[in-house]
Parts: C-alpha cells; sequence; structure tokens
C-alpha cells in the first residue's frame, strides 16, 4: 500500500482514456478515492501525499477534498507575468505561460474553483496541505485587464485545523485562496499575483499567519482580506500593487500587521471595515504612488484621498512605528483641491497612534479623526497643521 | 551507494521482522549505521536523507543521531487536536488521531526520547535537520489534560550548529523539542501544539531564531524556553494559549522578541527570569484573557496578576512599540480586588519601555517599577494613575 | 517525457564518463539541454525539476539556466564552519567539510560561477528556483580567512522576476548569491555564512524580499547589499558577524529593514550610502562587540567608531523602534579618546529617529547630525549630552 502519489503515473479506474493533462482534477479525485478505500480504521488515517511533477495540466473536474493529512504538492510555482504578456505583443518571446507544476483552472463541470476543501461531521478537516504548484486562471476573457473570469484557485469550505498553503503560485484567478472558518492557517512563502483577489479569510477565523509571501492583487479585489478573524498575524510580506487594499479588514480584532511592506495605488491600502478593535499596526513601510502601467491606468478603487492611506473604523487599535510614503502629484488628488489624509480614524475610539514618520512632497493631513470618534491618542505622527481633528477629546503631540 | 533512503523500503539485516510499522527507531538507526558505513572518509561525509512517507508508524527505540547532515524527512506535519478529541465523545468521528507521516512516540527501550541528536568530540554536528512530520506522544495517560507523559519528541544533546526543525508537527509530547548548547538553529514553519513544553532551548546558545511558527504549549511548560542563550530572534511567531509563558527567558542577553503574536490565558506571557539584559520586545501583540475551555479552567500557572503580562527581571531591556490587550474579568483579578500589572520591572535598572498601548476594560497599573530597579524610562506606555512605580528614580511621561 | 531529473541517473550524451562526482556541471547542462530539446512550444514550457541527492560532488563547468520555471533542488544546505576548521587542527575530528547535497565550487573553464541565470529576449526569465543545497567554494587559498578567492555561487545575470533561492547553504564563497535586476525575488530560510559577501542586489531591483534567514559574511564584504533597490524587505534575519556591513543599502528608496536581529564586529552595521531615501529601519535589535575570534582580530571594515553604527547617507528615512547594545571598551574606541556614534545621518534632510533605545558602558552619542544635515527629527533616543548636532535646523527631544 503506497501513500505517495504521482499524477502522471495514475490510472483511473473505467476511465483509461483520464490523463493529468486532460483533467488532473479526475485524477486527484481517484487518487483521494483510493486513499479513502485504503484508509478505513478510524484510528489511523494518515492521509498521503499527491505529487504534481512540473508540467502543464488542465483540470476540468473540481478536487473534492475530503480527508485530513492530505498533502498535494507540486514543484515549483511557475509564476510569469500574464498581466504583462497579455498587454504586450509576445511575438518571439521564449514562452508566454507560467509553468512548474502547472495547473489550468478550466473547470468544465459547472463549479468555479479548481479544490474544494471540505467535509461535514467531526472533526474538521486538519493538516491539509497545498504546496509548490501553480495555479493559472488562463484569462480574464475579453477583457484581460479585468481581473473578473468567476475563477477560485483554492476554497476551504468548511471549518478547518492547521491547514497549510504553502510556497504556492496563483495567478489570473479572479480569486486565488478563499479559506472559510480557519484555525491556525498557514499562508506563507507564497507567490500570489495577478489574481482579483489573492487571500481572502472568510466566515470566521483565529491564531491564522499570513506570513513571507509575494503578493499583489488586481484593481478589484484585495491582497488580503479577512472578515471576523482574531488573533491573525500578518507580517513579513512584501504585498505590491493593485489590490483596492493591500490588508482588508472587516470586524476583526486583536491581529496584528506588522514588519511588512506594503506598495499600492489607492487610497485604503489598510482599510480596518466595520467594527475593528484592538489590532496592531506596526513597523511596516507604506508605499502610496499613482498607477504607472498605461493599460491599467483607467482602474482604480473608487476612493478619494480623503479616505485615508489607513482608514480605521473601530477603537482600541494600535499604528505604532510605521513609514508612509506618499507620492501623489497634487495634481492627481482627489477630490481635486483637497488635502490628503494619511490616517483616518473614521469611527471608534481610544486609538493609539504613535511615532508614525509620513514623507510626502505634497501637503498631507498625517492624521485625520472624524466627528464621531472620541479618546484618538496622537503622538509624534507630524505637526500640529497636519493634524484635522473634528472634535476636541483628542491626545495629541506634535513631532518636536 | 545510495545516499536516499525510504523508512518503507529498508530492511534491519538480521532482525527480518522489524518494519517501521511496528518500530521506526530500529529502521533509522540501522540506516544510519548503513551511511556510517559507507561515509568513512574524514573529508568526505556528505550523509543522507531519510524520508518517512505518509502512514502510522510507532517509534520503540529511540533513534541516535550521531552524524552530520542527515535529514530526517516526512510529507506532512498531520497535526490534529487531540485535546478536542479526549475531551470529546468521538462516536462517528472520521478520524481521531494525527496523521500524516506520524510517528507514535512509544518508547519501550527505556528511554524518554523519540530522537537523540548527539555526538562527543569534533567537530559540533552540524545541519541536522527534522522536517516535516509528526511526533505523536498518543496520550497523557489518566489524565489527558495533565501534559506529562515523560516523552520528549527531539532531544539535541551535544553542541550543534546550523541545525533546523522546520514544518514539523509535535503534539501530546511533554516537551517537544529540546536543544542543549545550540548555534545559528532554525526553529522555523513548525506547528508546535498540545504538548507540555514546545520549544526548550537549554544550557546556552546563540545566534538561533525561532520563526514563522504556529506555537502552543500546555499549562505545565513554555510555549518557547531559552536560557542562557544571546543573540537569539524570536519572531513572526503565532504563539496561542496555553503554556506558562509564550515566551521565557531565563538569564537571556541581546535577544529579540519581535513581529509575534501572542495569546495567553495567565501572567507572565512573556517572562524575563534571572539577569535579562539588553533584549528587544518589540512591535508585538499581545492578547491575555482567561481561560475558555471548560477541562482546562481548573490549571493555571499559578501566577497573579501582579505577576505581570510581561515580567522583566534584569536591566537594559527594551519594550518598544507593542500592543497589549488585557481582557480579565475584575472578578476574575487576583489577587481579589488588587490592580493588574501589564509590565513588572521586578528587578534591573534602566529598562526603556517606550510607546506600548494597553487596552483594558478594567483598571489596570500598565507599569509597574519594583522598589529595586532604578532608572527606568516609561514614555508614552499610559497614564499617570495607571503607572505604579515603588520609588523615585525613574523617568515617566504619561501619555498625553 | 520526464520532468524530473536526478543529477546521479543522468547520463551526457556522447560523453560516458561524465559524472556528477566529477563534473555536476556538464550533467546539469546537459539536462537543461534536454528540457529544452522537449519543451519547444513557446504555449507550454514548464520546466522541471533537477534534483542533487546528498552526495560529494565537483562543479567544474558553470551551469547555464536559460528557461524559465527550473527548480535545482538538494536535500540538504550541509553547512559545516570551514573558518573554525582552518583554524584548528583536525586531527581526529569526525569529518571536516561540508555535506547535504554538497557541490565544490572548481571551475577549470574559466569561469568564476557556479550556476549563471541568464537569458537574452522577452520575457524575463521567471519562477527560477534554487533550493537546498550546499554550494561550497572549498578553500580561500593560502590565507584561509582572506574570504577572496574568485568564486561565486549563483549569480542571475540578467533581469528576472518571481526567482527564488531558499533553503540554500552558501560557504567559503567570495560571492555567495548575486542577482542582477530583481523584480519580486525571493531569498528566505538560507544559511549563508563565512562568504566574501552572502547576498548581492546589484543593478536594480524592485519588491524584493530577504527574510528568514541565518546569514554571516567574512570582514570583506556585505551580509545584504542592495543597490538601485526599492521596495526591498529585509525582515526576520539572524545576521551574525561578520561583514563589513550586515544589511548595506546603495542608492535604495522606500525599503524596510524590520524585525531582524544585527550583531556586527565593525561600524557601519547599517550603511546606507549614496542617496538613499524613505527608508525604515525599525523594531531591530543590534548588537555591536568587537572581534572576539583571534585568527580574524587582524581584520576589520577600515572604519572607525564615528562612522556609526547605523550610518544614514540620504533623507526622509526613519529609525524608529529599534534596541542598540554597544560593547566597545573605550580603549578599543578608534579615534582613541574618541566618543563613538551609535546612528550618524551623515548627509540629507528630514530624516526621522524615535524611540532608539542604545545601552552601552561607554560615552556615546546615540545621535550625531552632520553639520549638511537640516530637518532631523531626534525624539526619545537618548539624553541632550548623547545628542551631537553640528547645526540647529533639528528638532530634538530628549529621553526624559
Amino acid at each position: 500500500m503506497t501513500t505517495v502519489y504521482d499524477v502522471t503515473a495514475w490510472s483511473v479506474p473505467g476511465n483509461p482514456t483520464a490523463t493529468p493533462y486532460n483533467d488532473i482534477g479526475l485524477i486527484i479525485n481517484s487518487i483521494i478515492a483510493d486513499i479513502k478505500s485504503q484508509q478505513t480504521s478510524q484510528a489511523s488515517k494518515p492521509g498521503a501525499v499527491i505529487y504534481i511533477p512540473p508540467g502543464d495540466y488542465s483540470l476540468k473536474t473540481r478536487v473534492n477534498v475530503d480527508i485530513s493529512f492530505l498533502t498535494i504538492r507540486g514543484s515549483g510555482h511557475g509564476f510569469t507575468s500574464l498581466s504583462i504578456r497579455y498587454n504586450s505583443s509576445t511575438s518571439g518571446w521564449h514562452e508566454v505561460n507560467p509553468g512548474g507544476s502547472r495547473v489550468r483552472v478550466e473547470n468544465t463541470d459547472g463549479n468555479t474553483e479548481a479544490f474544494r476543501v471540505y467535509r461535514a461531521g467531526d472533526p474538521r478537516l486538519s493538516a491539509v496541505v497545498f504546496e509548490n504548484f501553480c495555479l493559472d486562471g488562463v484569462s480574464f476573457g475579453s477583457n484581460q485587464n479585468s481581473y473578473v473570469n468567476g475563477k477560485t484557485g483554492i476554497l476551504f469550505d468548511s471549518a478547518n485545523d492547521s491547514c497549510r498553503v504553502e510556497r504556492m503560485g496563483m495567478v489570473y484567478l479572479e480569486h486565488g485562496l478563499v479559506v472559510k472558518d480557519a484555525d491556525a492557517l498557514s499562508v506563507s512563502g507564497n507567490f500570489l499575483a495577478e489574481n482579483g483577489t489573492c487571500v481572502k479569510l472568510v466566515g470566521s477565523g483565529q491564531a491564522t499567519k499570513v506570513t513571507d509571501n509575494l503578493i499583489g492583487a488586481g484593481h478589484v479585489g484585495f491582497s488580503v482580506y479577512a472578515e471576523n478573524h482574531w488573533g491573525l498575524l500578518v507580517t513579513g510580506n512584501n504585498i505590491f500593487p493593485r489590490g483596492q487594499s493591500m490588508v482588508h479588514f472587516k470586524n476583526c480584532t486583536r491581529s496584528s500587521i506588522s514588519a511588512n511592506r506594503l506598495h499600492g495605488y489607492y487610497p485604503g491600502m489598510v482599510h480596518f471595515e466595520g467594527v475593528c478593535t484592538e489590532n496592531l499596526v506596526g513597523a511596516n513601510h507604506f508605499f502610496r504612488e499613482t498607477e504607472k502601467f498605461d493599460p491599467l491606468k483607467p482602474y482604480n478603487n473608487g476612493r478619494d484621498d480623503l479616505f485615508g492611506l489607513v482608514h480605521i473604523e473601530g477603537g482600541n487599535n494600535s499604528v505604532i512605528g510605521n513609514h508612509f510614503s506618499y507620492d501623489v502629484p497634487s495634481g492627481s488628488v482627489t477630490p481635486s483641491g483637497q488635502t490628503p489624509t494619511i490616517i483616518l480614524v473614521a469611527s471608534g475610539n481610544n486609538n493609539y497612534l504613535a511615532t508614525n514618520n509620513t514623507v510626502s512632497a505634497t501637503a498631507v493631513h498625517t492624521v485625520t479623526l472624524d466627528s464621531s470618534t472620541t479618546g484618538t491618542k496622537v503622538l509624534d505622527c507630524g505637526s500640529l497643521a497636519q493634524f484635522q481633528p473634528f472634535q476636541s477629546s483628542n491626545s495629541f503631540r506634535a513631532t518636536p
């Protein structure tokens, strides 16, 4: 009995024409069925590893992962920029597509996901691992700059524990990774770029880490999105454009965004939506400029520069020790003639902002406090002229 | 001559009944003997890789690693929560045990460790690697919530250099990883949870990193413990309950705890014991609440809320830019009626505390300075009312 | 058709005597030729993985990587200290050389690099991966402490995207990794020590990460060097001596050095050369002492203690929340009798330094501002006596 499978060596019982090249989904589902048929004791279901060698595979049938401890592993995240390719003439190019262990997401089964991880009953699925292969959405259709094609790379669709998505590549998917109800998830070492949304943590979640990734979403979505999470750690990531937000929290609490490098083209690079409380934004480098790539200049996230480069809704958050570089020509500021805001506290009380340094060639409000907020403390975050409180119950100490 | 071994393909000379399923320790020791018999030149001992495919293995004989450059590798950390399982009815559960490349630690040889890395003579063992398999202590005996069973996953028992413990899973061991006299050790990407103690660095050590892990110890031990270390970097970890401390330093110096997320149920989440000097605690998120899981409510670490969520013994440390969330109902504070302390400087002079923000629904002392301490600087860490100095040679600047 | 190659199983067509033991370069070049001969469609060139099992290989012919999506992978970084070995009597030692998947860099082809990654034309090479093997320069010649032998481990010599150098070991190379024109490069999880220079990012670059490494260069070079980069993230590294600098930026902008542990023997541990602007140095631990190893005491980087432990040329940088331990006996300070500087702003305007704590047994200037600089803000970085501004257009707030 083996627990090590190679997709290129597997034959689907009763379906001799199935190959990983014409439908890797069929192959992996058949392997999973084999694993389940051999591991029937409640006490011993160690799972298996399914290996995807470097190669060019099509996925037409969604893979359904409903066992714990399964590792699906390739040899190569295989990223190449499809955005550059689709906006260029590629005549004479050495290659035009992603590679490595490349799975083209081309469902013909009516589903939108390449992989769905889901199981009813107890316990939650544990230690499912996706590792070091490429999920390629291939195309955004008639407008290759739309970032919309309805495709999802991996969907964790039921509560899960101690799963890993590591060293993966994802490109040209409307949604890369979507995880529902995560506990102690690891999203680390990935290369997720040119997807509508790259990482989307939905439902609820706790004690998850998103670390050491290279991530850049499209203008329609988010680089990292989390809702109803607590205890989330987002650290050590290099997050580049575009993305409506680099990190978007919706109703998240007691989470941390630290030691990242964040680069964006629109306001709202970090966006706390709803009731986001007791989070830390610390020791990050923010750089905001305007779109530089002609084909994508028509797009933005619809927000103006009063929205805040960091937009906070909710109380008791800490923003400490960050650097903000704001490089938007005054002629590009919206609304025209207004003074842009770096940190906007849009709602919530008792936020704490200290030792944040802003560099800007144009005049900015380093901190703006909405009139609905109270008790904010603003220390060494700029001059009095750069501070815009709409009411008085705040503490302000100007950078000397 | 091969240098790639698979435990499921190895036969122990003279012992045809030995299998990795009944004793993987015998198998690996026999493989190591084979490696040594083939690599006898002082100038060329490249070592080998021993692969543990996904499967359910028992270890009854301790593995003795006494060669450099050996990698022992699996395909899957295989964690699942045994704490939940042992405190539940598991009828109808899909599975009840950890999986992946799962090694059950079931020594019958009189030893307490699954793996011991040890060699006398020169040089120190170098570049021994444990990677991506599961060490499962199986049970804590008659009280599954005791976190005591005398079992250790991996013991490095002599001085070592440039070793790696990465992407491992460990569960239900009284001690997960214990390393003596480490130099430039990497403990990264692991999932170590529900062990009495998860990472214990003893003897002495330098230039080690504990990064990017998910870690949560039991109430009897420590998530990360280090003694006599210097130059230790603990960063990018998501450390969850329980653990007497999330990070415990004993006589450590010039080390750093930064950009972690730390969550605990007891005081002393970070504990500097003895003479801990010139360390940095920076840009971390701390969250302290009370035990939420009924079966473990009887347990704690015996410390009261005057001990400090961060407890510092020793001088010249820096605590900068951290967020503290303290969510303990006033009725649960001990000693009853007292005001809890967030940062206690218990001894040592010239510590530096700046821009730490505390959020608490109940009144707290954000900083308490013992009368034995002098020269502490406390800047923007709370109001004067939240400051409790027992003598006067300190510098205090209230958060405005 | 395979895409998984093992160097020990490959025969070079027409060259039956070639083995990976006598020249692994020939073998790998032959494998690459095979890959190219089989992947000729512009639309489908997934690449391959070339596996180097643990073993002792010589490289006499440079490997030329000119395809995207190639992974070259071993099983073991195999580091052992050659510095200790060459400065010791090794009689009776168990072993004297590095191991793991060890490639000895012994070119006889007139080239100086073991691996060169280069391709003309479009697109840039993408997703080339080096992973988990050892590049050993073997010797620094007649003076084993010279750190000079003209050897380079890996040279990326044309523009590249989304490449990875991860979990590698490199030792006794004059240059370990050199990358020209990097975009979204990942240098993570490596063990790079006892090389003249460990990581050198030249030409230009953006959106790269250097994370989670153990790194220590020789006295002649740099642990991490970057020029003309922007958006570089250096985080989570434990960088130990020696190295002229731990992190050296030349004309870099909007980059970040955060949550590292840095240990050095000379001034200029972090050195911003030329015009370095809008960078963040945050939440790092610095420790500077003097050389402790007798054989290397003759060497240093030629700078005196007025150079600054952090030396900044350029404006609008932020240095926030760092800890500095300076442990140099007053008798070792150069120039003799002078007061050492921790942070020197040598040029550039409007730098921002806040909440940096310095610990030193000898009197230091925690911040010195050259007379050419203006507009520097220095907050809570030491006493007035520790501040040395050579002109007046600065803001200073003493640590209370």
